[in-house]
């Protein structure tokens, strides 16, 4: 059995958000959602992300110390993710885009992304190449919504990410949709349905993406390669510094 | 159960290949080999991957009359995999290089491949570009020995292996090495230990990236997009010309 | 006398074709067009394209055994090039896609490629990249009319062209045109004249190219580096492994 | 008088690096350094950024309150550079790496960053490719020295940047050196001296290009767009949701 | 006191443009305006700017033998830059496009160029792939105007300005606009306002810029590498050959 | 018969490269060669190009007024291509690299193209994009001699490239040699014959390129466009301006 922990970053319980992540997950695994002790409501601007960073990289490194299997960083602009897996030692972390990004491309030639709003699409793509992906990727479309206005009126979001998705695939040549904000969540199957092309969940991408990579570890030993990139800072500079003392996470760093 | 079909583009059994399948196959997974009724010995020439490339994607193909859910196509130039996506309706098709490089993109920020001989590097960058990854290879390196070469004497094979692999590291920045042939199979392990960073061996990914496959299109319905480039051929023109009948293969279409 | 032949992927005679192959080639060529014994009636798709990969290769080795200076693999695709260009050792093998690339790069700073549907354009899209004049590509457009509609009705296709070539001119910034496909035979001329941009032809850019490569052969002495991507399958393993008779092609290779 | 703000992500007095600082800013600036109340020792590790981000953000905003034309984030790896930029309103807001890569490619053809570690790579490179310089870029060059070596023993120091830097000219065609950490202050002039390229100091670059900018700002009302990635969140969101008093910053938000 | 020389590439002289640069130019500047003693009244022909390139570069040479610290030439194809710098030993060369894409680049994330005339695009585009920064370009949009019409009947060009730009902010996701000419010198302030995002004066840029190298070359000792692109010519060839008085320059070369 | 004009970008009559032009010359071709009447004796620096380059654009335009089917513009730079092929009307121009590149790329997967010197790379780097070829380019090695010493030494020339092209094809994977100098000629065919690769002469390149060239013009109507970056000055603005007489060249413009 393996357990996965998804780190939803925002400061309050979602029931729906937790229901829905049950349903996705994979036989084999044991999903529980965790949230941030403080945070903002969503993270459509750098600075919120920048709030919430340090928080979220803590807690899936709590996730490590409590054992779990994986921790999943749970926003489309992967909040996190490389400092995560710098820091862990064998706790997979995954996050939606990548996820979603490697999936697409095995799913048809080219890839949209459907954003809320025009302001995140230069940090997104600078995401999408970040991960090698760039020449996959049709277009980004924004539907010019919010975060928060995604389940507010489903009605509107499903028209607007219909409209949009439609204009992907027929304008930019996409081959495949990516919903870009994990709280797009819920929407792809009618969509895809009414399309006839895949529409890309991150939720479902990343859940499924982590258990298949607990696997690759637990069975090949496949981990982020601690050689360069993620190379783990030294628990001697750490706590002759006093870091754990000074940012409050004494429980996670061993004294 | 999920029943995979690995399909080895070689005329003749190879037993210890087929243990080696079962045992890194997932739990929930039945796996076949299935060898060509005619094949070159190997496919380091585009000449050979001509000969077999339409019995390969006949095979997948039946895989599929067969009701296999995936097919993968066992060898790393990928022979065969677009025409097999295209042609299929449900099955799942994979190929070894797509499969390593995109796990090796999540494991480390720059991979190199390591073939067998400098021939295949044009072939397996078109590859590479092709899959989008490319801003990811660090490098490709050649150990200087032939497809039927590496388990004649796995002694020097691991070596040059480890030799080459340690330049990757060392001089051109790679923090995770892909195995780039599909019988360099068995020496991932060793080698992983010995260099301390992940070695991805193709037909693991492959199988891994396969059953993932499968468990998306049950779960969540996403297959190749049949919008664009995995379009399928239709029936009509494929029966109307005889196609089945030129090409011997009247099993494989309905009359 | 350059002795040319151009290989059309087709079972059947095409008199048509025939007539313009000869008024397009220059005045020191023979040009002779070859069918294939079976072949799909176009390559629209991978899959035809792999049912008819083998038996083109065969025919422009067959070429190179009958004393051929030049082998022309017709179709835009440009199927079976580098395979081709692998086995044989001194026969000029050219193919559409890539004559008429370099020759509009030489006309202008960029080109649009005016193909029949949607579909074809992911493989096209790999091979102008492959060739490496992607920095060069303004747009492909289709023109929503398969391979065997070009002829069918001449004059929406030419009307069809026409406006695709005139959007790629005004809105994607073509200043040259490349047909898309070799069945698109015979419309340059006038569509070159509507337009006052150059409308390459991928017949006579293949023939001319041809023509060209015979003389630099014959000349100078550049033929295909056979060190590297083009190196050819040792004579020893074809035979050895019995290639020739499990193919049907003993005539083509020595015993 | 220009008020230029140092931010050097660090908890403690700097006097050698003040000193420094005095002397190469330019004639009508006044120059001040802050440091933040907490902080790792250096940022070689991505976790270390993490835990400062926040603070640097929020110093720079700070800054912005009290009245500073300008204010420099102190790291090579331009720490909450985008979202400094996205928080202040008319700020100037600068990092070493973005000023000197700008400089470096207005003086050579292609440049060449040494680092002190193999590890800080892939970060620094995204931020190359990040600020759309990539194509200048010619290599990366590790010295083999942390953060804190610098200067322990200049003359190791001093040597070991003149080997890196004579490799990238001679062997990888850099015409001019970039210093990849802002603690390598102090070097370039002498090893200008000796290579007879030019060695940019990121320092020097940062405060230089601050001025530039807050004339810019003040002369033209060129300041970062608002329209797109640098959108600034909404007051209301930041203080309907109680942010100032979640992380302790009341001062820097008007309740 | 830094003596800057704006190089007009016209033969006239031109009182509103030279009030225009007294306005633009630092308090520490000193700014003459040159024009050519022959020259075409536009460049807008790659002809016209082969016509006025010698005679540009022995402008630049000469203020540098006048004592001037910079020397600006007036195109925003940049004619001559990378000439100029290599001739020269120490004054600063700057041009309008260089100097106008590194400061856009640091004030959004993606800008448009808004050029006179369509034939501009393939030269320009050259030109921000050459200074690396074609990863930022959002796109290129024309007004359809020469660069005489742009004083002609401002209030056209104002709005034709306005009209593409805005074109370039909604459909391109510009968030930075550049004006592709120093003839649309005067325009930026008003369009600036409306738009809401900054507008580069290619004018102001290269002249700032200027001054900036201008203090880092003395300050810092940064000035143009000489090893590689902008190795000078040797004097005792130049003078050994007679081109100075060949090419009717003797006042510009010591014999 | 086709008539060729080789433009010399030299001052001085060189009967050895007249007699190797008459040697490699097509059949129906006939081939002069001019000089010009003043010029720098070599073009390796960007300065030599400014003083040659608009009497290399007229005496290519000359060429055309003295009814010549084609003029080759004579030095690996290139110098005046854009130039003279946006002001001709009808004959073709050619130039070394660009001839080069082309045929190289379909002759191997990569190419290294040999220079004299290192000062020479970035500009013809930038011609190896600028013509969209730079996927294919291997590397750049520089045989550190200059255009003058290539035949006064000819043993010490072939030696260098020898050791050079080794070093391309065994250390760069490449798979063929452009010798990146016209006056490189002659050693060509000894190169290739030691090296079993073919090794491109520029010479060569580009009279078999132009006279492609002409055919395709004469029966096809292929001439560059003159929609976009060809788009020829107007005649009214050349006269009206009296830019004949102001440069001296009224005998190639009608008054």
């Amino acid at each position: 059995m393996k357990r996965i922990l998804y780190i939803h970053p925002i400061a309050g319980v979602d029931h729906e958000l937790e229901d829905y992540l049950q349903k996705i997950k994979g036989p084999d695994s044991e999903l529980s959602m965790a949230v941030l002790d403080r945070a903002p409501q969503h993270l459509e601007y750098y600075y919120y992300g920048a709030l919430a960073q340090a928080d979220l990289v803590h807690r899936a490194l709590q996730a490590e110390r409590e054992g779990y299997d994986a921790a999943i960083l749970g926003c489309f602009y992967d909040p996190g993710l490389r400092e995560a897996r710098e820091v862990v030692q064998h706790t997979v972390i995954m996050a939606p885009a990548e996820s979603s990004l490697h999936i697409a491309s095995m799913l048809g030639h080219r890839f949209s992304i459907l954003v809320g709003r025009r302001k995140w699409i230069p940090g997104m793509l600078e995401n999408v190449i970040r991960y090698g992906l760039a020449p996959r990727l049709a277009s980004f479309r924004s539907v010019g919504l919010g975060v928060l206005d995604f389940h507010r009126d489903p009605a509107l979001t499903a028209r607007r990410l219909e409209e949009e998705a439609r204009r992907a695939v027929d304008e930019d040549g996409a081959e495949v949709i990516v919903l870009g904000c994990t709280m797009q969540y819920g929407f792809f199957r009618e969509l895809q349905n009414k399309l006839g092309v895949p529409v890309i969940d991150p939720l479902v991408a990343s859940v499924r993406m982590a258990e298949l990579f607990v696997d690759l570890r637990d069975s090949f030993g496949w981990s982020p390669s601690k050689v360069g990139e993620y190379e783990s800072p030294p628990l001697a500079e750490i706590t002759s510094w006093g870091l754990p003392k000074t940012y409050g996470v004494e429980a996670l760093w061993p004294s």
